[in-house]
């Protein structure tokens, strides 16, 4: 079986992030994330977000975000997010766990797009009552569909959120895939949101995610919290090293960029030369294919991971490591099955 | 500040766990703890074991006992552990949080061994009443205070509790130290230690904890709280290789006989070289002085990075890294302060 | 306003449950559950489900079905309900929150039964995942809207939940009104259920919920998450005496038996007298009427509180205190509406 | 075995709390506290403390304690309290349980209060560190020990706590005896108590307790927290008459000025008719006696119902209900067993 498009989390680390790494790695350094190398590297995410936030890295996607959401609502109040999004369909439970019965509202909406009608309907619920009242919104950027939301939507779902003083939480599992699509990272804190996990995992890092906190006044409180839930690193070097070697050497942007022209390279192939359509418009790294299961089943067997997602559509997934000639290649296999 | 004796995880990752990175990355690996590193990793510490264990790889020290823990005892029971044990007194509550309220009853006991007559008057309590009951043993070898049980010992504080039907945790964080001053790892299981955490971040790894489960069907209960919370590497591999570069070249040993040896080795010169006396025996890779507070902080102005702990004590780590000269200089330091 | 029709909570303590509480008043009784009318009331209990039980008196439905669920589903699972069952709908996460992370299925069904086909796709799912594996399935009788499941429909669905090792609750908050329908409380333990919450509060009681525990060896578990939950009564015998008095009296049966008289006397009157069509079929205590909104508005301006449920109908709720003469004049006031 | 002095607790209703509960059952309520008898008597309450607070009633004192701390506290925090109250040593873990991880700090000091200078010591350790760091300060009044903290005293306790900006939370399971004792409970809000429990079930209710809220802005927070934990009474009613009923009869104040008679009368008894010791001064209702084990085995076995506590002496304690004929009977047996 080859692994190319079944994830990006299958590709290993980006030479960048592995050299640093290594670098990291000589003599002795403080335990606990208050070495050189983790200072550097949150330097490094403040610029690319020109904002003067916490930072803390930490260990898996999922509890960075879990542990995000349970600063932003209590046990008994529930967060807003798509019904496609990660912390709805994919954890386990984990807000639930870290947030101690934190609830979830799913919202509907195209292409991992949380609809702003549906929101507004969500929003306006009565408070007081027998349901988990909202207290906080999750979006993800890029979205689980592979869209990129724009400044302006954004905008428009925040906004109503933060008029009822409720916080904002960011996904950015894909950050840098919408980046390299055109979003500009520095609108982050600017639209409100309040808490937000910079991907690294997909990015090329070995599996850390970096959680940014805009208030940084809460900073003692995601220090205990993460303490508490086993999310802080002894030797924290190795979890900030990666993002320094990726975010210094410009690989952060330079291997999304390269993602996302091999999504959008794919997804030209298989519009050309197959009778396969796709199911949601190709913005970052992602394309997801209407394919009959015999389709799929074939492609599995010539031995393409590809996975059936929720939506019922197949996803590949390309990542930093995608080469130009496997693209072409399963394209071709593609081209095959029709 | 030097920080070579403050504690063992200040160390970066031996050259074996690095090389066995780096060989790790190279092109794409299953996802999630599926890949071929992870299973060669497993098998290394089967075979130090002897025995047909599940193994799973998590990021940290704290989250891989507490969720140990959250196995033996239920939310409204407790956990037995010497008072001064890392889990008693090290972290923010993590038992309780992944244990969803599970309780803590610290017990006494010489230089960091619970004392057997303590353990049985806490047996013998009444388990019905306003009080979290007894349900599970947690052990540490070698302990906090740098001591080593031996099998007898062990037995003897295992044997009445697996009689009551509780379970036994075994937290080996520094389990190469007590390896490497004799104690044989294949009696785990047969004294009936029924959750294990294998230390790799002390002995030259780069964070990572291995969960050892003797009762194999276990293992998807584990497997799901593993993901719930938190501690399912997306990119296993990078968990693994270092444990599998340590086991395959003996470093794992070799590095923790290194330590304790040096930790001998300071023990003897600050006995034969100043005035102050050893708190404890010396039996794995700590050493404890009894040091007033003045010669303490001379010695910290000096450069010497080592904390007082919860005794009194001043307590030295060496570990892998440590380097004779860096021994010989430290002891003439101490021996100016006398 | 009046509440007659509002909930079967809103009338008071039957005769028999009061006489109850005053005859338990006099003098000093042993605390927290021990007294003789515990004792009584427990077997009243088992006499009418033919079983050697562990029953406990619990302050509330909320609390005795969330730590019923919590008792058979680990934090990192998740229990299989009707997707308009109390525990889905309306407890503000409670089972979350006893269950420390427990999640819920929802499943759909006509009329608050759970499809069978439902189920069994439910049952079919990978337990290993991403997803909170099903561990449980919680029924309720009678269920949400007002219908009575056959013993047949309910072997259907236990068994294949039986087959699979996974444990059953029923909800009995109106099981009172489902044996006056005719449904067989015997068949209750032989059917496979391992926990149920026999109704207190909907059948006259104070509020008070008992626990039925099929298997008695989990019973000191059960006491102990009690306790821990703040469930156990320091004046116990508070808790049990409505339960003894309604029992003893048969006021339990005869006023679930009227409550149900009365129910059909309306829907009968309904149908009869005014252009609205029942929602669903009239089986137990509840009738739920699709009428405008406007017509409801009507009917609330008018003084008589129901309330619009989650299928869009309106809900009228009938208790033992439900009289026949309001009744007849509800019935009038609905035929003006039309 | 008589239960006259094992708690106040094994007391049933005071005639003034079941008439309010008979006279509270008469019709229709509104379900969920928004009665009319609630309103009632949470202004009685409101009277006693001169303040226009928030007040609900729960079921029970566990959960009516745990959830105050649960606001005062997050899960990777602790609370304050002296080593003997009832929150760290009598209720199965429930702070950690409704606080979802919150730790404990039990502090020393005589005969229940807590000593300041310890206090002042834990309030200066380090908030960012290993350990849960304090947020909140737990008070008892009564103590456990049956004495009541004057006004100067419980101000140098919470002085230095609201400085730090932590809360604090009085339970007062006892607080009618204190207040017949003398302390003046309109001082409550001024001194600074944030959270109070304002005691039922041993002052002659049937078992509830109420919590009253000083900051009225987190009502709805506390709505929330009540609903998940099970402790929102559909019948809120019979939670409140019997607070209704002993509050404006006075039979509150009056039956624990009894108590603390009879427990003086008890005291005064056995110092000149016996030669044992009292442990504690007898300040409310409780009266704790050094008695050797043979001895206390010897009035058990003459019937009389008392424990041994933690502090190794022999408790007996009176209420409302304690008849004076009693009190002079039990020092008679006990001047038989010298």
């Amino acid at each position: 079986m080859r692994y190319d498009f079944g994830s990006d989390n299958t590709a290993g680390m980006a030479p960048a992030a592995l050299q640093a790494v290594i670098a990291a790695n000589s003599g002795f350094a403080r335990a606990y994330g208050t070495d050189e190398t983790t200072a550097r590297a949150a330097d490094q995410i403040r610029q690319r977000l020109d904002a003067d936030a916490e930072i803390r890295f930490v260990f898996s996607g999922t509890a960075a975000n879990a542990i995000a959401l349970s600063m932003l609502a209590f046990p008994f109040e529930a967060v807003l997010a798509h019904q496609a999004a990660h912390v709805c369909t994919d954890e386990t439970g984990a807000p639930g766990f870290f947030g101690q019965g934190v609830g979830l509202i799913g919202l509907p909406g195209l292409s991992g797009k949380i609809d702003q009608g549906a929101l507004e309907a969500a929003l306006s619920e009565p408070v007081v009552g027998h349901r988990q009242p909202a207290a906080a919104l999750s979006l993800t950027q890029s979205t689980e569909y592979g869209t990129v939301y724009t400044e302006e939507e954004l905008r428009h779902l925040i906004e109503p959120v933060k008029a009822m003083g409720y916080g904002v939480h960011l996904d950015g599992a894909r950050l840098a895939n919408a980046a390299a699509a055109g979003f500009d990272l520095t609108q982050i804190p600017r639209l409100g949101v309040d808490i937000l996990v910079f991907g690294g995992a997909k990015a090329g890092a070995n599996g850390t995610e970096a959680i940014v906190l805009f208030d940084k006044s809460l900073a003692r409180r995601l220090d205990n919290r993460l303490k508490q839930a086993g999310q802080t690193a002894s030797k924290g070097r190795f979890l900030a090293a990666p993002f320094l070697g990726l975010l210094e050497s410009n690989a952060w942007e330079d291997g999304a960029a390269h993602a996302n022209l091999m999504a959008e390279r794919l997804a030209d192939g298989i519009e050309a030369r197959s009778p396969f359509i796709l199911a949601h418009p190709v913005e970052a790294n992602a394309v997801f294919v209407r394919m009959p299961e015999e389709a799929h089943a074939r492609l599995n067997a010539l031995g393409w991971a590809c996975y059936r997602f929720d939506d019922g559509s197949v996803r590949f997934v390309c990542s930093w490591q995608t080469q130009v000639e496997v693209v072409d290649e399963v394209v071709e296999a593609i081209s095959t099955l029709g």
